[in-house]
């Protein structure tokens, strides 16, 4: 039983982390502009805020952000740092802040996508992004301390919003909610760190 | 015999490529200060204005890049932000850019590093930004057009510059700079594309 702030709380994704974790965990539901606290995950004054709102956590756990899908020519300076700015950068500001907030042992769960590993049209900033959290945790998995972890849930297309994303994934086997939160679980209640756990690929 | 652009040329890796490729190529060398152009790769007008002046090309290879080293608790949002809008975006933007310069079948070539797969201490800026580089290759590769190619070199450290970075890379094995240039040959006149070419690890 410990204090997780699940960020994104609302989303797809954060609906299934949250469902899995609630049941051993005080889980806290923060959003963008839903849940019960609101962050904008990509300014660090308001994650500042957030913390001291919430106070110290045993976990952290990050399944929001946006991308860029395009074709690579028309593909602007701008709508890539979308990407940076937002799916990567918005989660990677919860780490380096959240560090100072956490009790030792705590976690930290991030969430990345499988055009990491499998590129799809069109998703060249999924791509980097993806890999690009990754590597995030890859690195930050030697450099935290008191026992802090960090892995990373990496899904396919989820169920439920399979018919959005379908002409991006075209024949991609969705996976169910459930099972993408239990990867959550996982990461939270076991003990690996660096890890990237991909879920339905 | 092709015409090929080197960004980051006067920088140790850029200067291997050089070396290695002016053997069968009009190699054009570009740095942020010296070369024969200069350009700021973070900047999209600064890149526009090089490939005006330079026009139709049959390469881009850019080896160019800092990241940001310090301790994960202590790393600042804009630190981390150093290492994506320089080493990351400064590559992905002579990219985006570039495809309009490029003749049919050319190739893109961009540098990343060992960090990638072995993280170092202090070094989780790194990781994310080599890493990332791997995903936009693997991603542009689907979506380059008209047969242009892109590849990565991830080097580790060069015998060169052994000693300066030798505190951050503790027993990393060198790598001879004339291994690292045979990279970039194989990027430019070789068939591959999506392909991390990994140098002396």
């Amino acid at each position: 039983m410990g204090k997780i702030v699940v960020v994104g709380a609302t989303g797809t994704i954060g609906r299934a982390a949250v469902a899995a974790l609630s049941r051993r965990h005080e889980v806290i539901e923060v959003g963008a502009r839903r849940g019960t606290y609101q962050v904008d995950a990509t300014d660090p004054q308001s994650v500042q805020k957030l913390f001291e709102t919430v106070g110290k956590v045993d976990g952290v756990v990050v399944a929001l952000g946006g991308v860029h899908f395009g074709p690579l020519d028309q593909t602007t300076h701008e709508q890539f740092m979308l990407g940076l700015r937002d799916k990567l950068m918005g989660q990677i500001n919860l780490v380096l802040q959240g560090q100072a907030w956490m009790n030792d042992g705590g976690s930290f769960t991030l969430t990345g996508g499988i055009t990491a590993h499998h590129p799809v049209l069109d998703g060249t900033n999924a791509s980097t992004v993806n890999l690009a959290l990754e590597g995030f945790v890859r690195g930050a998995a030697m450099d935290l301390r008191r026992g802090m972890r960090i892995n990373l849930v990496s899904p396919t297309v989820l169920e439920e919003s399979a018919e959005v994303y379908e002409s991006y994934f075209p024949g991609f086997e969705p996976v169910s909610s459930r099972r993408v939160g239990l990867a959550y679980v996982r990461s939270v209640d076991g003990g690996d760190t660096g890890q990237v756990f991909r879920v339905g690929y």
